[in-house]
């Protein structure tokens, strides 16, 4: 049902007017007061009335520079249409949450609901309307910088955080002005580049998509994500953003995603360079047919839509849809009731880096890290314990990651400075850079250890070396700072190696050198704060693994939710007799640390467990309950997984496939029973035809607290009653 | 048209006899003169009827023994049908040619139907009436150890190799005795197991399927091959063996197969493994409704068939099209005039092992090798310098390859012993095993090495570590022979490398190390000879590879038929200041070797090329007529490629096609023109509805000696006249 305002507005709108509002021009189009013709309209051939129709700009924030820009665009827009703000908000604002792989890796959506809630608030209040986020692609390659962005290789795990982040950036619809809209990212299958090269080529079967990669854009859509990204790969041989089965079969028609589609930067232009269009009034052509509405600074709307509408008028048909989708959505952020939003200096000021939103980034760090080898107990350290701290990431603020354009490492506490407040007998010597060593250097970090009680190496890479346009064909540390390790190794003391990465990295010889391992990814403004009270064990490191991490890079891919191969290893010694096995001769199949896994200062077992009914059915969900217990000195947080494999299907299933999940802290020697539960639908698979349905049979229940290591039980599924 | 005999037999057989046909055993089951009820027939629950009515069997070879298997089984036969004898000859029977990976970079079908016809004729006289071969599998993964049976990734060379392939096997139909049936592997897809993991799910998409991986096997088909045989790994969700889109639709109704159609070694039960079927009675089921005739060795069909045609008709009906297939297969081997096809101890000793055969293997080696460095020309060497050969593949027979099996390691003659004959003054010092090391043998290397006046290192692997069930994570040499290597070139002395393998290693070290390096791949039987010439310049090693050679693995998908992304790279030094492509940041995109490469010891150069028509249409194919001149010192051979591309298509296409190539030889100063043709059909790509067709537009077409470096001239192609 359309609005009389936006029914009147399309009337009075001429279609370059239309056309304007599906235009996105960056922040550098835009001077606040002094609006003119500057470089970039010349340089992409635009002009002034260009301009003042735009529909939106990207990148511009601030309450102040918002409202004057927007004060001046409104001033110079014929209908007084206000311009849409959008940014990538990704793991905070100015407020810096742990990088989204680790917000995946705390296994609770109301950390990630938490985080894009401040993120909303904070951002809203800086003036934005619109974030591009959350990323919910399915990733398992770690050549892929990018995996920083997503939540990992899970179908459940990325629909569960992308609903949590949808709700969290955009609160209960109608939008308030704390919440801001979120623009689910990038449809579709941009996680899957072949070679793990940023921007290649996806190709997977339409069955293994709508199978593992869909559910998380449905997901994020279903809990009604006001827009949609277009993604700059190739699906089933056809660039996504022009990929009219993708966008209309599957998005509009089957999803019935009704919101606006926005290509990523520049990516209708990019058409020309696959080779599917032309030029780029063919590309334009390409793309409003597939249904993007907005066009993210490639300028084909602008410059070929107006002659196209007036030959055909499909294309004028299709620029009146996408126009008044964003007329639409303007409404829905309330902006023609104030285009401000309610912005001011003073809100803005109050409602940025509070120490509540500092203490909620603490949290979600705390949350998400993961212990990965912790052997006699070597953490947590005694607050008296004369360390050595060493490592390239030890005194540095750039834990932040990156999609952090607002947060500031120069002003983020080190971990050296915070670990300072709690480990009384500190002392810091890096030994070497992240890529660059100096002997000397070394020795000098060496020989600073020798002196004390234990040693904490922060290894790792810079955020600039996470995050998009980071691929890698390595992914060891560099060899200085294995260097370093082996160095301090000799020395015969409890070695803590911590590790901020964005991407599963090939820690074999990591784990086999440290006698702890602490997973700390890039934490964020408070991640310093976090790390010292896991160390201190003033809480437990409760992240569990969104990625799977191989032993080498000749893994890759490798995940846990695998098929099924018609000559599987067994795991056990009769493996090794056998050549003709699926497997490999240099190098087990399994991973270094599988999906799912991390310590806990505590012990945790399942005295016992039973599933309920076991006859599973359209009316009856699958409920699972458990007893758990901390058999350990310590308190801790554990996450319970609940997996499923259907014995039989007319496809090959997952070996295992994650149903459910819950984080529960217990005392030392604490007892809990939980209840999982999975709904009768969550079973479905999808069938050679391409439709998805669940299937009646034998299927098997798998419980654990991670991926390789579960206790199973066996269940039916009857379809009928 | 079915002939009078086999439909009189077809009236003649009982259910269960017709099922027989459908059974294929393998060599332990029979026993010459004295077949009983064995081991194999208890433990696979078979009885004597079910071993008198099989088919075929595998694995049974020589005159002799076959002669006495076939008379056993025939006094047994109520109707006296023949049995067939089917095995694995993949490069050669007793005389061994390069591997196929090998024959692929011969670039010359000829040299591929050479050996497939000696093949024949060897295994023929052998009383092999089948041959498990070609293999056409395209593959891009070099941690799969099975490229070394496929000819590489692409697929025109895969297409062109395939088709020679079965020409060189069957001959001219129908089958004379001096032919075996050819049998084409592995349908489909299975070159490309996820992670390089043998047995691995395959997961691609249609449009890729039909683009890059169903070429070969049409060519094959086309140049008709009278056997099918089914992969092992699952595709678009279901394993080959049962797929029935993949079986029906597009193996018999849209190519055509009217053949034979042969499961591998179980792969019937093994559905069971892929989570496909509950039970062996299921698999057979679904594999016959996929239209699979013959049951290699899971007896799914033996045991439950008959039970199963008695409750259904439509599976009576299915038995009954298998068996006539397998029947009229029998009919164009002879059998039914003359079930031993002329077998005799005389005709096997003066067909086998024959001199014109070895010299045909030598040859074949010769036109296979690459070689992939040879700075100021360290290659070819006079005969009289003082060389030290080192290396754990410089003594040893076994330079075969997988897929030998009548082949004897033993008996081969070693590189060692091959340039003894060329080079008077040579010494040889292993220094190293393959993977074992004795430090005292190293020094005994490098000590023999700094007394001559060049160094030839021959590294590699064993066979075993190359064919089916070897794949690896890490596709470097051995550190043991790289410390080999790297003692060596600290000796400042002319190095030359010698790499025998079965897939692309990543040879970066070893390229930096060494002046020369030629890859031999496993040459075969006469392989020593083949590399003595080599190196002493009587032959020109004209070998260009026919898959990419990765810089390291981490690059492993990679290869030259890419599609382009939004975002490529475009080789000039601004790649480097444009952080947002596709690339990575710790590697170059581009291979060590590019698909195609291969050095001379002539020079040549394409001095003039020109197309005609400059318009191609269904009536005028593309033709390039090209100059080529040899301005180096030495006579040489050289490869002429033709790659295309299409400008812009509904679908992404790659980067540049192999479309033709020819490989001439000129003299010193030499000049000869060339003509290469591409048909109007050959230019045709899938489109994203799936269909094949030929567009109107523009296209590029590329000249050179390999896929990386080439000129280009514009074309046109029109589809109406």
């Amino acid at each position: 049902m359309i609005s009389k305002n936006i029914q009147d507005l399309m009337k009075q709108m001429t279609i370059e007017e239309k056309i304007g509002q599906l235009l996105q021009l960056s922040a550098d189009f835009f001077q606040g007061d002094n609006v003119a013709i500057t470089g970039p309209l010349k340089e992409a051939h635009l002009d002034e009335a260009a301009l003042y129709s735009a529909g939106s700009v990207l990148g511009i924030s601030g309450a102040k520079t918002v409202r004057q820009v927007q004060n001046n665009y409104l001033k110079h827009s014929r209908l007084g249409i206000p311009l849409l703000f959008m940014a990538d908000v990704v793991h905070g604002y100015k407020t810096i949450f742990p990088i989204p792989l680790a917000l995946g890796a705390s296994f609770d959506p109301q950390v990630m609901k938490t985080a894009s809630t401040i993120a909303a608030k904070e951002s809203a209040a800086g003036g934005i309307h619109i974030t591009f986020a959350p990323m919910v692609d399915l990733v398992r390659d770690p050549r892929w910088g990018r995996v920083m962005e997503s939540t990992g290789e899970d179908p459940y795990l990325n629909s569960v955080m992308a609903k949590a982040a949808v709700n969290g950036f955009q609160g209960t619809l109608p939008l308030d002005q704390e919440h801001i809209a979120a623009c689910v990212k990038h449809f579709a299958a941009y996680g899957a580049p072949e070679a793990g090269r940023e921007y290649n080529t996806v190709d997977i079967s339409e069955w293994r998509f709508r199978e593992q990669y869909l559910p998380a854009y449905a997901a994020a859509i279903e809990a009604q994500a006001l827009l949609v990204m277009t993604s700059f790969n190739t699906l089933f041989g056809v660039p996504a953003t022009v990929n009219q089965h993708l966008m209309r079969d599957i998005l509009r028609n089957e999803l019935q995603f009704h919101g606006v589609l926005i290509s990523d930067w520049d990516a209708i232009g990019e058409i020309i360079h696959h080779g599917v269009a032309g030029d780029l009034q063919h590309a334009a052509d390409l793309a409003l047919k597939a249904g993007v509405d907005i066009d993210m600074m490639s300028f084909a709307y602008a410059k070929y839509l107006t002659k196209a509408a007036v030959l055909d008028t499909q294309i004028e048909q299709l620029i009146n849809e996408s126009a008044q989708r964003i007329l639409i959505l303007k409404e829905q952020l309330g902006l023609f009731n104030d285009p401000y939003r309610g912005l001011s200096d003073k809100r803005e000021t109050e409602v940025t880096l509070t120490s509540k939103n500092l203490a909620a980034a603490q949290a979600a760090a705390e949350q998400s890290m993961v212990l990965l080898k912790n052997n006699h107990h070597t953490l947590p350290l005694n607050s008296a314990t004369a360390i050595s701290l060493v490592g390239p990431a030890a005194d540095t603020g750039d834990i932040l990651g990156s999609w952090s354009w607002q947060g500031d490492p120069e002003k983020t506490e080190t971990i050296a400075a915070a670990l300072a407040k709690q480990f009384s007998n500190l002392t810091v010597t890096p030994g070497t850079q992240y890529h660059h060593l100096q002997l000397s250097k070394l020795d000098d970090a060496v020989n600073a250890s020798r002196q004390q009680e234990a040693i904490i190496a922060v290894l790792g890479l810079p955020a600039s070396e996470s995050g998009e346009a980071t691929s890698v064909t390595d992914i060891k540390l560099p060899t200085e700072q294995l260097m370093l390790l082996r160095r301090l190794a000799k020395l015969n003391k409890p070695l803590i190696t911590i590790v901020i990465t964005g991407r599963p990295l090939d820690l074999t010889e990591v784990d086999a050198l440290s006698d702890a391992v602490l997973l700390a990814w890039f934490p964020g403004s408070r991640g310093g704060a976090a790390i010292a009270n896991v160390l201190s064990g003033k809480v437990d490191p409760s992240g569990r693994l969104p990625m799977t991490f191989p032993r080498n890079v000749g893994q890759v891919p490798i995940y846990y939710n695998a098929y099924n191969t018609g000559r599987p290893i067994a795991g056990t010694p009769a493996d090794d007799e056998n050549k003709y096995l699926s497997k490999y001769i240099d190098s087990a199949n399994s991973p270094l640390y599988p999906f799912g896994f991390g310590l806990s200062y505590g012990d945790f077992t399942i005295s016992d467990w039973t599933l309920s009914p076991q006859s599973v059915s359209p009316d009856q969900p699958l409920m699972v309950q458990a007893t758990i217990h901390n058999a350990g000195n310590h308190a801790g947080t554990t996450v319970v997984q609940l997996y499923t494999h259907q014995t039989i299907g007319e496809t090959v299933q997952p070996v295992k496939q994650l149903q459910a999940f819950k984080k529960i802290s217990l005392a030392a020697d604490q007892t809990q029973t939980i209840t999982l539960t999975v709904p009768y639908d969550q079973l479905s698979t999808i069938h050679a035809d391409l439709h998805r349905a669940t299937d009646q049979g034998n299927y098997t229940a798998m419980l654990g607290f991670d991926s390789a290591h579960t206790a199973s039980q066996p269940f039916t599924v009857v379809t009928h009653q």
